[in-house]
């Protein structure tokens, strides 16, 4: 099982300049907990993430909502291949720990894949808990 | 494997009259996304919960952030019991979209499982994805 296989690649993009609270007003609108920031020119190139938590350490912060979403963005960004296997991209967000990966085909954007991918897919669950393995390896053995 | 084995008895409590803008405060200084309300005279009786996504919502809509976090709680808490399976937590959260769910026992608060608990520990990996059931039954047949 492939990053790929899970990552959403619909993924809601905009640009630095965006303020806090549109950046909030497209998370509401789109129901999700992460915006990935792309270069004005180019939109498969990332140049960063806001996500819902430095949303909440903003307000905690007192920083303007109407600042744009860039001060508050986190631009060394978690990234995993799409090729990857799904148990890299779970160990990734464990080590980090985060709930979404920004996911990249030689170097762009290609998806973004979030916690709730891993947990609300049978078939997610399985591979990043060890059963396909173990699965693979009776076989090898029958 | 139940949600007691899993879940975090150490809940970050607070009463609904609390600011929005001292509960980013209260998930900033504990990492969490999650605060649980309780009753002015009794900790373990569940009120509302308040999320990230609730503070985010918020200032999507202009709301002051020094109102009440009362104005913005969710008020019908989804609950899971204590000695329930955790598979039973993971479809919960699957059906409702929520990555936490208090947890109960004989009515009253004992604590807070997130989606991270069920990525981050192997175990519960396991015992979500179905890998427990099935080694059980391969253990039947041996």
């Amino acid at each position: 099982m492939s990053v790929a296989q899970f990552a959403s690649t619909d993924v809601v993009k905009t640009t630095p300049n965006l303020s806090i609270r549109d950046a909030a007003k497209l998370m509401r609108k789109h129901n999700i907990g992460l915006l990935v920031l792309v270069d004005h020119s180019d939109p498969y190139k990332v140049v960063g993430v806001v996500s819902e938590r430095d949303i909440v350490h903003a307000i905690a912060e007192g920083i303007d909502p109407e600042r744009p979403v860039e001060a508050i963005a986190t631009k060394s960004v978690i990234t995993v291949e799409a090729e990857d296997p799904l148990s890299k991209a779970a160990e990734l967000m464990r080590r980090h720990n985060i709930r979404h990966l920004v996911v990249v085909k030689d170097g762009r954007l290609y998806g973004v894949l979030s916690i709730k991918d891993l947990v609300y897919e049978e078939n997610a669950l399985k591979a990043i808990s060890g059963y396909e393995e173990w699965t693979f390896e009776r076989g090898m053995s029958a």
